[in-house]
């Protein structure tokens, strides 16, 4: 893989990136749609490349449990196993263990944790969590790490920093030539110190990229982009640095100018699936009564495919009546509108007029639908 | 609507023929996937035609209860509604009194129910009915008609022969300058004289196509066929014939030779999201264990996106997963599969080899999977 910068905003931190990997091109900042268990919930993939998505991130915990990524490697990677062409990251299973399984228990050597499938006990340290990145064989890969909780005290979190800071380097060393790119996390919890502590312990040695890990966990907003701004001081400028989990449309605009380039979260795939659409105008609730005899698309000058041929009434008739068509439709918006969200940011900052693409996109948001 | 028929079997009396409506020309023998609510369960319109669909049934019922009948209609119709441009064929509702909700009380006047949704009350009459399908908006509707359950005696099945009758001629005095063909259904449950008695009572009066209808409710298979066959020697060659509810493809196959042109039925989407999956070699159930490492597509040689795209293994995945991808890609498959049964049926019809062809398909059966 490799990443470059193409262009510096003048007003913040963002840069317009490229990174260009086995599976193709893709400008920064990106975001990553989140394709759980081999599969974007709701579309094919496809419809995903259709609405604009170039990079797809897949949880190495829910794969390693079902259907196993000896099978996915046997049967010729992920990839090939879930027919998507372009460029995949996937995680270390790290967060999952901490977020889905029960009984998780932490060692040196790495994290035992329950299956939330079936309850059977299963083991992930840095070495293993490699071999099953190398079979899936993404992309992008990540380091095994500790995802703290909200609230922990600092003796815990600075143990934590350094058992991340060991597995990161395992995970190096379990590398040697494997042409995956791989990804390191820092972590630290929201102590300033610690933050840069992780950076610089992992920065020192060497990463194809930094992600942001521990955030989105219970902290506020303020906390959050604390921690991001402070802590991307650390992170060297030639690398990507990833915001993992993030985000609304709001935290990624605000972490661009912070200097992110990566993101993934299942909010706009989730959203899509409870009715929630996003739009240039805030958020619209299909359900709502106001839009029965609704003729018009979700958003008026929405290119996707369902703002083309459905209207907000149909859209509605069909969430209310569980059709299974209706994820789908409701996903492909939200898609399209994180992809266009991403496209846009990337233009302004190219034509060096990013301060106003944000204060238009807030001034859009104020006006009710 | 026109109906003509191009070639007739020498074998037995099926018949190639052809369907011209305002929403395009289709050839019968011809199966109709169901899209209950305004949605082929499953799978966009883009992806049914890609299937090989060329005409979809829609449930009267199911829409005049959510989300109604005017707001389709003020929403431009059905067709534009849900984004299907081809035939659609509405059935009048009687059907699903009968099968969905509780409480059905029948009278000269029509059919009180109470709706399987939230319970309230409501009444379907013959005007009633032509109103809705009229608001709908389908290039094919019917009358309403009593659906007998299995081993109702002579007495009632007499009495709602002549009430099905009655409510046909209402339905044929309501439909004045309508454009929309109009078929009617026989009933006279099992027994020969009252299938008779029903057939010529209808045809006398004269409707665009004949469905046949309260069967599959539970009589075995050789009485259903005796039905259809006797049943058919009463109506106009001249006219399509509609077996309702069916089926399987051996049904299919039977009853094409018996002279029967169109079918409806929801087995090749429903058991598509069940995991059972249709093959010239029988049936092939995806959760099983001997497809964990399949890289097989479903059916070697067949062209639907699914078998073009994915594994056995991938689909048993995304099956156990309960991805949402699992059932449109089974549903696709299916659909392709009925669809390409049709063409082969329509094809050995025109080449005088349909006992040829329904030899293969009995054949290809008893391979194993």
């Amino acid at each position: 893989m490799e990443f470059r910068v193409l262009k510096r905003c003048k007003s913040s931190k963002a840069r317009l990136g490229e990174i260009v990997t086995d599976h193709g091109r893709l400008e920064t900042p990106v975001f990553m749609p989140v394709g759980t268990a081999g599969a974007i919930k709701g579309v094919s993939p496809e419809e995903a490349r259709d609405a604009g998505v170039e990079i797809i991130l897949t949880n190495t915990y829910h794969l390693y449990l079902r259907p196993g990524h000896e099978l996915i490697e046997k049967l010729g990677g992920l990839h090939s196993f879930m027919n998507w062409s372009g460029p995949i990251l996937t995680d270390s299973g790290g967060f999952q263990t901490f977020s889905l399984s029960k009984l998780r228990t932490i060692s040196p050597d790495g994290v035992t944790f329950r299956s939330h499938l079936d309850g059977s006990t299963h083991f992930l340290g840095p070495e293993k969590v490699m071999e099953i990145q190398r079979a899936l064989g993404a992309d992008i890969i990540m380091t095994l790490d500790e995802c703290v909780a909200f609230g922990a005290d600092h003796d815990y979190v600075l143990a934590s920093v350094k058992l991340t800071e060991q597995w990161a380097r395992q995970c190096l060393e379990k590398r040697k030539d494997n042409r995956q790119a791989l990804f390191c996390v820092v972590q630290g919890g929201i102590y300033p110190e610690l933050r840069e502590m992780s950076a610089r312990g992992l920065v020192s040695m060497g990463f194809d990229g930094y992600a942001l890990g521990g955030l989105s966990v219970g902290e506020d907003k303020e906390k959050r982009e604390r921690v991001i701004r402070l802590t991307s001081e650390f992170l060297p400028e030639e690398k990507p640095i990833y915001l993992m989990g993030a985000g609304t449309p709001e935290d990624i605009i605000e972490s661009v100018k912070m200097g992110v380039d990566m993101f993934d979260c299942v909010i706009p795939t989730r959203n899509a699936r409870n009715g929630m659409l996003f739009t240039n105008n805030g958020k619209l609730i299909i359900k709502n009564a106001r839009y029965a005899e609704d003729s018009s698309p979700i958003e008026e000058g929405c290119a996707c495919y369902t703002c083309s041929n459905y209207s907000r009434a149909y859209l509605r008739h069909l969430f209310l009546s569980k059709e299974i068509l209706s994820f789908r439709l409701n996903t492909i918006h939200n898609l399209y509108y994180y992809a266009r969200l991403m496209s846009g940011i990337r233009q302004a900052i190219r034509e060096d007029r990013l301060a106003e693409f944000s204060h238009d996109f807030y001034t859009g948001k104020a006006e009710s639908l």
